[in-house]
């Protein structure tokens, strides 16, 4: 199965796409739309996609073009935690490093630790954590370390110095896979979670209490809401809308019912996949 | 005054932060945490930071730097509309362009005019659309184009090859000003808005109905809501927790009322802020 990810190698995407399929071949995109293009005209079979909380990449750039230019169904997540490394070249024995290079938000994460350990480094931005690290391979010369994850120390055989360096101890990326279709895609299943659904929800009107009546018809049901997010419409249709996703499997029953009561609101609903979850375990890196 | 802002020069942070102050110091940061954290050691007076929908920036890491780490009152918002032009240097008068360069996301945004006009054109990212217009002045000799904005031709006298070749009309990004207090802080009055309040409200455990239970507080009170995002707690105190835009200043009653009825349910509640909201006018740049 070919899979598509948001690249470049050595990226949190790619840790995400390995940690759901076990075999493949796993190909690199620049962009978001463009993986996501490469599933349309069938290049690849699947994406993988950051959808929250991403480091590189953008949470709105996914969903915005999911929803208005190419609406591909979501098969699978997978929530990947976030752990930064300061990887240097496998021989560098010094302690002195003069410059980190990452992606701005990787060196943002590690505010705490570059102020305690290492206050007078210079620091170079990359596009990715990946790039950074194929950076440090090839300079075995300069007394650098890239910030960046555990895929990419092995990819690019670095070093980690100093493991864990990121302040939040309990921060993860969302990622998503998006398919034409899931029959032929398996999942390795130790980390299966859930099953999740993902609404989106358009309301008619931009009115006091309108999210509250479309709230109603999840909370009588006793449907449990595990994100809602609100997003400006972009195509006219209305003055915003809401992404909701719902803990449990896509059935007969309480979905379809609260999709009819919301349509009986006046609301649009477009049920955007109903899928497994799963989760990667934490301190793989604790080495 | 001095005025921090995400930097470097010539991005949609600067426009924004140019947009809200008639006059000033703006003094460009490397990062979020370390422009939030120049206000807290009275560097500057404000800082502005991009919180929804950004190209350079995440909104997660404004939320989380604010919320954990360096808790600054929210005193204004800005919303800036994303509008990408093709900058060349003034003396170029070719046709061809061999290389595109910009942050990746201003890239992703513009994928439509991309395949359109300069399908074979090379890209080559860099950290922010600022950079990219400054990497295009100081090559002349090269076939070369930034997708940037306004400002950024501006600062670095470069020529609007096309103009307004995002992929889609409406989209905007927000911004705040972060101040620890907001007495002495003028803005430009003609694009003001609207008041807005922004609350974040922590429900007490991961049950169905809770967010419903804490929306009634605002519905029965007519109070409209422009934004509702849930975001993972990250310090043990409750699953998640809602950041909350009600239109609307403080005032004596209603927010008040809103406030102790949701603790009364279990709920913690924290007024982040509440501050005039600015629009910045679109199509500016239609030349």
């Amino acid at each position: 199965m070919k899979i598509g990810f948001l690249g470049p190698k050595g990226t949190f995407t790619e840790m995400a796409a390995r940690g759901l399929f076990e075999t493949g071949d796993f190909i690199p995109f620049r962009t978001i739309p463009s993986c996501m293009d490469a599933v349309a005209t069938e290049e690849v079979q699947v994406a993988v996609v950051p959808v929250e909380n991403a480091i590189e990449g953008s949470v709105n750039m996914t969903l915005d073009y999911l929803i208005h230019k190419q609406r591909l169904p979501i098969i699978g997540g997978i929530t990947v935690p976030i752990e930064q490394h300061l990887l240097v070249n496998p021989d560098y024995q010094g302690e002195k490093i003069d410059k980190i290079v990452s992606h701005p938000h990787a060196i943002a994460q590690c505010h705490e630790f570059l102020q305690a350990y290492y206050p007078n480094a210079e620091w170079e931005y990359m596009n990715s954590t990946g790039a950074a690290a194929e950076y440090v391979k090839n300079h075995p010369d300069l007394a650098i370390a890239a910030i960046a994850n555990e895929t990419a120390a092995q990819e690019y055989q670095l070093k980690m110095a100093h493991t864990n360096i990121h302040d939040f101890e309990n921060n993860g990326t969302s990622f998503v896979v998006l398919s034409k279709e899931s029959v032929g895609v398996s999942y390795k299943g130790s980390a299966y979670t859930e099953d999740k659904t993902t609404l989106m929800v358009t309301l008619p009107s931009d009115y006091s209490g309108a999210l509250h009546q479309v709230l109603s018809a999840f909370a009588w049901r006793k449907l449990n809401l595990t994100k809602i997010e609100s997003r400006p419409t972009k195509t006219g249709l209305g003055n915003y809308f809401f992404i909701i996703d719902v803990e449990g499997a896509m059935d007969d029953v309480l979905i379809p019912g609260v999709v009819s009561e919301i349509e009986a609101l006046g609301c649009g609903v477009d049920i955007l996949g109903s899928y497994p979850c799963y989760t990667m375990a934490r301190n793989k890196a604790n080495v």
